[in-house]
């Protein structure tokens, strides 16, 4: 039979060779299918790139912008306003204007026709209609850690471990000279958690500069090795572990008038989280809330500008398990005595309306779900821009919400997935979204809601959905109960290509399942991944249920992991397996498991407590036991090893190392510094000293995650896993 | 067919359980076959230690001792001298003699009863006629590099990276205090290379101590790293890689009556080798062996030990490829006035009287075979005892000769692999011996040889084969034509257990292929490894075959890799191919190939070199590439990066890591200092960028090789991973 189909291919490839071109390209490749993949790219839709200006919308290219609405938002044929063989001939900076890209345009003021370009040399501003560069600075080499303040055309960044700013007179200021690995200026702290993810915070004007400094002399470093040197090199990272000491971080405030730093006075550092620092709007004051290592508490502290004087305490929240601020104040536009404020203390993250004394004057929104971002506000209708799960967990849709009334107008379509910004004056949305009928579309809304009701969304572009040439799976979404009996999770199913539901098949779980994160969504294909579809295609049947623990369902939903990490996951994970096992289309006998990070330490957990019920594994970046893992993030999950010892007992896979019979591969990076390898090969040195025989993978020079082609290669090796052992 | 048989098993086993249950032992496990498994020692003959008091031989156990023959060799009824019982009253060092074994009894003078023994605290002399210690000194804790002189009663040994000296009257010398990591004194230096295992050398009085100093402080860390701390700690080896910086040795002699040291005026020790340090009769004159970086040139060197003058170069070697020299020189024990030196000056090594002005006399030994060991002397008879490949080059047997004459007597029965210790006027040989048809036998020569030839072995103990009552594999042994057409390569065979020649069974070609080694001698099973017989009961072949390069083949043999290490090497092991593919019970398609460090890089250089001949390869801590590999190995055999580019790139995997086909999992472990991990690491990277898949697996706190019960694990993983893509 074999035979004869090639034979009778060969005879159609001699016939009919390009209608044979198309058959053979039924399947897709993981240079097809990844992002990092060779032919990724060209199986994308065009991009669509905006930004604004004040309240129209700029339409983006690599060498040109034009003018996409008016100001009162409506669509207008597209304008071309100025493309690069205009600029790059007055482009001084020693590039000709080589790299110059308008992807990166920005317009700073509403009402000027002035646009913010840069090439790798220098950033400048251009006035489109004299014709002429209106300012410049220089972009020095080597920086990191870049931020640019529009209003003040300052650039705050980072060489060699100190922090410098350049002033729009392109004066450079270094305000740190002592900066070392050891001792870091200006760079994110406390492990991007907390929301955190930079060191410098312009205050509004631009005219002062909060920064953060980070000692972490009294870190442990973990041996961490570079390889790509004649001679492997020692590349330490600075990894305060769960229970062991942490670093300190204080808060300075740079004048580049004075070239003074003023520090806040916050006392002993030591054990300590400074997070979402804000400014108050007319810079005398600045906002931090700040929590103790057991993060069981958070206190909203206002600081003096000017003397770095710890002036009071406005609000504290505890709770018994942790307190988890990742959102700074947001003053109101139209009064600059009130601001909001962002609590899951009534278990979901909500809105609080707060004067600047600190005294509660209301709960703007309320309810049994999630309130994700703030993105602004339509001052003219004094209401605050949101984006929330009010209308499904698996939704993301955008609200206006009336300060006063607290009244939340649904502003989008109500369905799919949802990402936006605001114009200038906060009256128009630029809407980027996706659900399981639209693969993406670009709308402007109106986020006036007048009498008559929403105006309808203005489509600007529509993006058609790749491969759909291919021969793709079936993806479906429904919900389980979780192993309490009660929670609705969300699962999503991906079938094998050519589905038959008389066969059996083999059927690989995905997981991630930890806090922060979570995999199905309402939006084109609920999310499946390129993977899933590479996997679909080889006749595997995926399936992805976001158990408790993850992420936009509220407080109690994420936190009833709490002190032992993995066991409600695996018990929701297990419910998941029991509806599997009840499809007879899911062949029980051939169930494998793959998780990255959290899911790869999910992964190991599912393979070494349940043995006989997965066969195979392929577990990505794994956490092994929580005592390696890093204080800010382990520790609100876990307490300490002193506190917790029989939680970290309990969830520690070295305990279960004995327990391994199927096939299971741990893939690292060999230079992750974020779960440590030191993870992966205690594991292995367990089950060395155990008998049992787990698969090792490293990536030599790749991090957490692998990064471009690396990607194809990896799933290449995940697949053949489940091929040579699961298939 | 399968089930029938399980059904009749079940029937046997219910019926028959005595019967089955020695059915059920067929199989051997690894635990079994292993050194380092739980069973291995159960089934391993009795072990038979002996020592030598004068010309007497003595047996050893765990807690006694007894005379074996009388001082004409003769057997005697195995006469009880001493036990334990009677020493640990005696022993007053705090430990009540625990620990005490007679295992390391040993006899310093031939003509009093009196034993040198041991506790983990102090080293004592006892007196069994007196029943007395009659002498004792401390052991210190925490030493190493230990070496006793029995003549002077000092011990030598390092601490902390100094270097110490005990003598007799228990007095401590220390010899230097600023050791350090950087500056290492009284170790072994130039890596083992050049036959060095060792950094002291007592003269013969044992009143004088020659030591090494190396200081490494300009030699690169390599970053290994010990996982097993709380937080992992780098462990930084200093390893000089090919055409890199080096270590700088120099010598030193302590005398202990003056507390001070003299050191030898080798001058600037840049890139400089020390090697073969040997003492005059009279301690007057230190010699040593002297070589270039380039190893193209040995000198053998006279100095004044009371000033560490250079006196005079005694004699030069040179050879366009490399010399190495790896033997001291040995005096005539009858006359101070000449030695013997060794020498490979023409292609084989052999012995070379000189006398101490540096004239040759003339060459003792000649042929074309290698002198495997300067045993010692037949002072009387004014013989040398050597062992050498004489008879055949995988036999090893002893041989009186004639240092007048240059006549050779075989003293041992001329088949097998030997290995003796000779006597304390060197009449009588102490020889363990195996064959084919022998496991082991020890037996006692003569080392006269008289009129009537010489007289018959008396036998002491013959060792039975373990495994006898299990099924085993045949093991054979044969030739085949090199891939130069002229030298004769041996095999080993190794058929599968129930072996049928109409069968096509699946074929492991196991491999070491480097210089100083070889795997197939006419030993017990032609030195067939337990692993071997594992895979024969589980349907494999096995074939070993030694390549040109391989050791005591002699110089032409080994240096037929000169500069492109692996290339000839490869040529060969095809010929064995070549041969297997003959045979009409080897599954061509079903070829595989193991091996470890050198085999590592044979494994994993055949199997990118010929991708569609080896489907499967296991290779265990490989080289890659030899630019990362040490200066005195690396450079003896394959020059400088900066000499010899084309040799680096022809043989560097990094460059072929894109051919690979085949399954290849790379094993090593996570902490070896000799092949470090580098080569594999940067091996996996040219293979992710090359788009190829190789696995990969690290023993975690393992070094080169897998120690204890790691090996067990190790052998598992490898018959594993051929059982799933061989078999």
């Amino acid at each position: 039979m074999k035979t004869m189909k090639n034979f009778l291919a060969i005879v159609l490839f001699l016939v009919a060779t390009p209608f044979m071109s198309a058959q053979t390209k039924e399947l897709l490749t993981l240079d097809d299918l990844m992002w990092g993949g060779t032919s990724f790219w060209k199986h994308q839709p065009e991009g669509f790139y905006t930004a604004w200006w004040g309240d129209r919308l700029v339409g983006l290219n690599y060498n040109c912008f034009s003018l996409l609405t008016d100001q009162k938002g409506r669509s207008k044929y597209p304008e071309m306003v100025v493309t690069d063989s205009e600029v790059k001939p007055l482009v001084k900076d020693g590039t000709n204007g080589d790299g110059l890209s308008f992807y990166y345009a920005s317009f700073p003021e509403a009402d000027k026709p002035l646009v913010m370009l840069q090439t790798s040399k220098s950033r400048f501003l251009y006035d489109w209609e004299k014709k002429q560069i209106v300012w410049s600075q220089s972009l020095e080499a080597g920086r990191g850690n870049s931020e640019f303040c529009a209003a003040s055309r300052s650039e705050a960044y980072t060489k060699n471990y100190n922090l410098f700013l350049r002033t729009a007179d392109d004066k450079l200021h270094q305000i740190s000279t002592d900066g070392s690995r050891e001792l870091l200026y200006g760079t994110s702290v406390h492990r991007d958690e907390f929301g955190i993810h930079k060191g410098t915070f312009f205050s509004p004007s631009g005219k002062l500069l909060a920064f953060y400094r980070m000692d972490q002399s009294m870190v442990t470093d973990y041996p961490l090795v570079d390889i790509e040197h004649r001679v492997a090199e020692a590349a330490p990272e600075k990894y305060p572990m769960a229970g062991m000491t942490s670093h300190k971080v204080t808060v300075g405030i740079f004048n580049p008038a004075t070239d003074k730093t003023v520090w806040l006075q916050a006392g002993d550092p030591t054990d300590r989280y400074f997070t979402n620092i804000t400014w108050s709007p007319d810079e005398k004051t600045i906002y931090m809330i700040e929590l103790p290592r057991s993060q069981k508490k958070a206190e909203l502290v206002a600081y003096d500008v000017a003397t770095g004087a710890r002036k009071a305490v406005l609000y504290t929240e505890t709770h018994e398990k942790y307190v988890h601020p990742t959102h700074p104040l947001t003053c109101l536009p139209w009064d600059d005595t009130k601001f909001i404020y962002q609590s899951e203390r009534d278990g979901y993250n909500h809105l609080y309306l707060f004067d600047v004394q600190g005294n509660e004057i209301k709960q703007i929104t309320k309810g049994n779900f999630v309130v994700l971002e703030l993105l602004g506000f339509n001052a003219a209708a004094k209401s605050v821009i949101i984006k929330s799960t009010e209308s499904s967990p698996i939704r993301n849709n955008y609200y206006s919400v009336d300060i006063e009334s607290g009244k939340r107008t649904l502003l989008d379509n109500g369905v799919g997935i949802h990402s936006a910004s605001l114009s200038a004056s906060g009256k128009f949305l630029m809407d980027r979204w996706t659900s399981p009928d639209t693969y993406r579309k670009y709308d402007v809304l109106s986020t006036q809601v007048g009498k008559r009701g929403k105006n309808a969304p203005v489509n600007m572009h529509t993006s058609q959905a790749p491969y759909q040439e291919y021969d793709l799976p079936e993806v479906s979404c429904g919900t389980l109960k979780a192993a309490d009996g009660v929670t609705d999770l969300y699962y999503r199913m991906v079938k094998p290509v050519g589905f038959d539901p008389a066969k059996k098949y083999p059927t690989v779980v995905y997981v991630y399942g930890g806090p922060g994160l979570r995999n199905v969504e309402e939006s084109w294909n609920y999310s499946s991944r390129g993977w899933e579809t590479y996997m679909a295609q080889r006749g595997y049947l995926l399936f992805i249920l976001d158990n408790r623990g993850s992420c936009d369902r509220g407080f109690a939903f994420e936190s009833a992991t709490y002190k032992h990490l993995g066991v409600e996951e695996m018990k929701d994970q297990m419910k998941g397996v029991e509806y599997l096992k009840s499809l007879p289309f899911v062949d029980a006998d051939r169930l494998g498991v793959h998780g990255w990070s959290f899911g790869g330490f999910m992964t190991t957990s599912l393979m070494c407590t349940y043995p006989d019920v997965f066969k195979v594994g392929v577990a990505g970046g794994p956490v092994i036991d929580w005592k390696f893992y890093e204080v800010m993030y382990g520790e609100r999950y876990m307490s300490t090893p002193q506190e917790n010892p029989e939680g970290y007992e309990e969830t520690s896979l070295l305990n279960k190392a004995k327990n391994l019979k199927g096939r299971l591969q741990i893939i690292i990076g060999y230079n992750d510094p974020v779960c440590l390898p030191q993870h992966t090969l205690s594991f292995m040195r367990a089950c060395i000293n155990a008998g049992t025989q787990p698969d090792l993978f490293m990536y030599p020079n790749q991090e957490h995650n692998m990064d471009g082609h690396d990607r194809v290669h990896l799933h290449d090796r995940i697949t053949r896993f489940f091929d040579d052992y699961l298939k």
